[in-house]
């Protein structure tokens, strides 16, 4: 057998590091990014603003950096998964531009055998490193995986201790960066950190009816091969699963009504993909200020932000059991730059 | 409340110069316009073709300007428009390269509060600028707007006095561009000013039937953040309006089969969305030979074109008691340079 | 009648040769080819990688230069076409790059009419070239093409004698090229041309159900404007006729898995679009070894491979009378290079 059926969750040990493969040169993706999102970060859509903003040009999106290195785990880490657990811990530590080359790793923190013994939590941090070997990305992964043979011995059960939140002193502040001369007027929208208040929630106005081919040409965008998203004959209800990133894209395209001076993702705390995203949905997101610091770069802060997806309407995120309420697709916790 | 509910009627005065948000740098656009529309206009595909024509390379279609430019003026101009009035005195100045950045402003130069006394019309005069601060575009468009208080007065009325044609000496033709050398067989047609008379109409024989997907990709392209373009929850009939620069830009495209010495568009006279368009609607389009004019540069010629969308058959334009036709989508008459 | 309607059958004659309109420059497709196929070989996809097997940069994916050369030649040759019944000698002959301009031409080297006296074959020999004038691709193709005048006399039937298969050593591998240095944990999986033997046959486990936006953006963007391709009212069952190539770029995409090594395609023997493809139809590959050889250039093995399309599951080509099982979408016979 030639072809890659994925790791099993008696494939992996604590300590193994793969090396994922496909490294990937990007440039042509931001204006994709665009099409498929209703992205309108100044930083991430003008050379100009960029460099205004200290920055050699525009980078690409932060979270086409995520896609990108996530996309290359898959074969790895998660085709024979169950589900996608959690995030923990990610922080981007370098801007990437067009041109660069992506490449990503990943090691094996942890491990837990679940009760029933026919799969575990396997727990990886997976590092996405540019043409120079700088790491541009780092972040935690949980996902739960099917054993091959059920009878394959447990291993012993490591959980790592994860950080709820990337404390403010570990946030990257991206070499040169500064608001000194930031033109509001041409961000968008004139509130600086000082205008948002803890606690408060911002609900994103804009609702974005999901398709198919949309989904589908983004995910395979990230080389994400996971056959769920692209096989409608792979789920008995013949429904295509969306991959939870095209989610997160989505939401956070959104959020730029109300966050358009969040401009740069710096962190992502946690997450969780609440309830499945079909084709046909109509996705809105809406946002919660969970904290506000500084970076110790002057006039730039951070933002800590709950960002929701629904596909409903409203911002209710729990339902009286404390479980998600059904129509919630997405719980993201991350910090982002924005003028102090 | 952060996020932008838009302007009103009442918040526009004469004058008033918006300045608005999210510049852009273009780049990948191009791959992303000839997947969407199908375009073929030798101009807009070569750099060969064109340094041949005497310009440094390819230049971005023209459209491509057009949308990027109006998709900005959206949040603040037609967020809470009713309908999309008319075009007039469009001109493009100079042609916009991969790697310019665009941004946009507009004036406010008319204002009428209609009878009824619930919304109004609002005429801006929008300007597109590289980062050279050199204008590359300018068009005047008229929307009308609800007021969000009916009882706020009525400003004084303006209606401004807009040419029914851009004169042809007022068309800007690209320094450098010539036809001396132009190679009609790889342009894909052998036709010249000469060979079109006025009155002259040309079917273009292609249909395109048209998916959700496609228009929103291409909406969201050009950052138009309208949600009646994507939020099928929107309309009571679920259904997603399309935006009427997606029709320009496909039935521009059908124009090559018989126009495709049509090269450039530099002037937009005026142009009506006659009736909406609709995802699974056949989109088919006919030209009409209005004018021919010189340009001030030997061998440059100036067609002016009726260009008319349908999502019928058969190019009749309006019916015996003189209203469009059910099946016109789009009525566009423009300038465009041709060889002589 | 400005428009074209198309070469018809009497209005070829062997010797002709027809230059292709629209010349092509070509950048950003790499992008939307990720996105529009599961595309991850990494020769095509990393700057880096490419570098490393001795190459300027990355190419653009084989099938890019074949789509958009293919493209080019619609208009003249399969406009009227009935179908497109066969390849051969086909020959990839210079690498593409971003930036690259293509032009194509097609000499009529065969024509055949049918005993029916209302179509007849033609065989064309179709060079793609860059803006230096080397060729890139040749391939020769053959279609049914109606007549236009019924009465028209039959021409003199010459049917070319082509090679059934392209000789190793007719195959040219790129300048420089080498695999002295691959490292086939970033390419994607370990086996090398030793690891296969003729007759082995891979099913590549994936499936990917394609939508009518998808193959309209991927036809577009090759700039093929066959009607059947993109409207909907042209067809009595309202179906759209797939481009064949899409297909072949989705089954090539496809057999990255367990064919992550054969990075570049050399040659293509032969090929049938063996049943037409709609959208809803999920597109499963297999492959064939059909041949393996040196290629004069030390280390780097050719691989000839049967690759098959089908809208099915399993891996039965021909039902019992000989005929193409009815899944069968797809038959290409075609030579990679691989590390030997």
């Amino acid at each position: 057998m030639k072809t890659n059926s994925g790791r099993f969750f008696e494939d992996y040990s604590v300590g193994q590091v793969i090396r994922h493969a496909v490294p990937r040169t990007l440039s042509g993706e931001r204006a994709l990014y665009h099409a498929l999102y209703p992205a309108r970060g100044a930083l991430y859509s003008s050379d100009e603003f960029a460099q205004a903003c200290g920055l050699p040009g525009s980078p690409l999106d932060d979270l086409i950096v995520f896609h990108t290195v996530f996309g290359k785990t898959v074969p790895d880490v998660s085709l024979n998964a169950i589900a996608n657990l959690g995030y923990a811990e990610g922080r981007f530590l370098a801007p990437v531009y067009a041109c660069d080359t992506l490449s990503a790793q990943s090691e094996v923190i942890g491990l837990k055998q679940n009760s029933n013994g026919k799969s575990g939590v396997v727990y990886v941090r997976t590092t996405g490193t540019n043409q120079h070997g700088e790491a541009v990305l780092s972040y935690v992964r949980w996902v739960m995986v099917r054993k091959r043979d059920i009878d394959a011995p447990a291993p012993v059960t490591l959980v790592p201790e994860l950080a709820t939140v990337v404390a403010p002193g570990d946030l990257v502040v991206p070499e040169g960066l500064h608001f000194d001369s930031y033109d509001a007027e041409l961000a968008g929208e004139p509130y600086r950190l000082c205008d948002y208040t803890v606690g408060e929630v911002i609900e994103h106005v804009d609702g974005v009816t999901v398709e198919e081919a949309e989904h589908m040409l983004a995910t395979r965008l990230w080389q994400n091969t996971a056959k769920v998203h692209f096989d409608a004959t792979f789920r008995p209800d013949g429904q295509r699963l969306i991959y939870g990133g095209h989610i997160i894209s989505l939401a956070r395209a959104l959020s730029f009504n109300g966050l358009a001076n969040a401009q740069m993702i710096v962190a992502i705390n946690g997450g969780a993909h609440a309830n499945p995203c079909f084709a046909g949905m109509t996705v809105r997101a809406w946002s919660e200020v969970l904290d506000k610091a500084e970076t110790g770069v002057p006039g730039v802060g951070a933002i800590r932000l709950r960002l929701v997806a629904t596909s409903g309407t409203g911002t209710v995120l729990r339902t009286q059991d404390g479980k998600y309420a059904p129509d919630v697709l997405l719980d993201l916790d991350y910090w982002a730059l924005m003028p102090l």
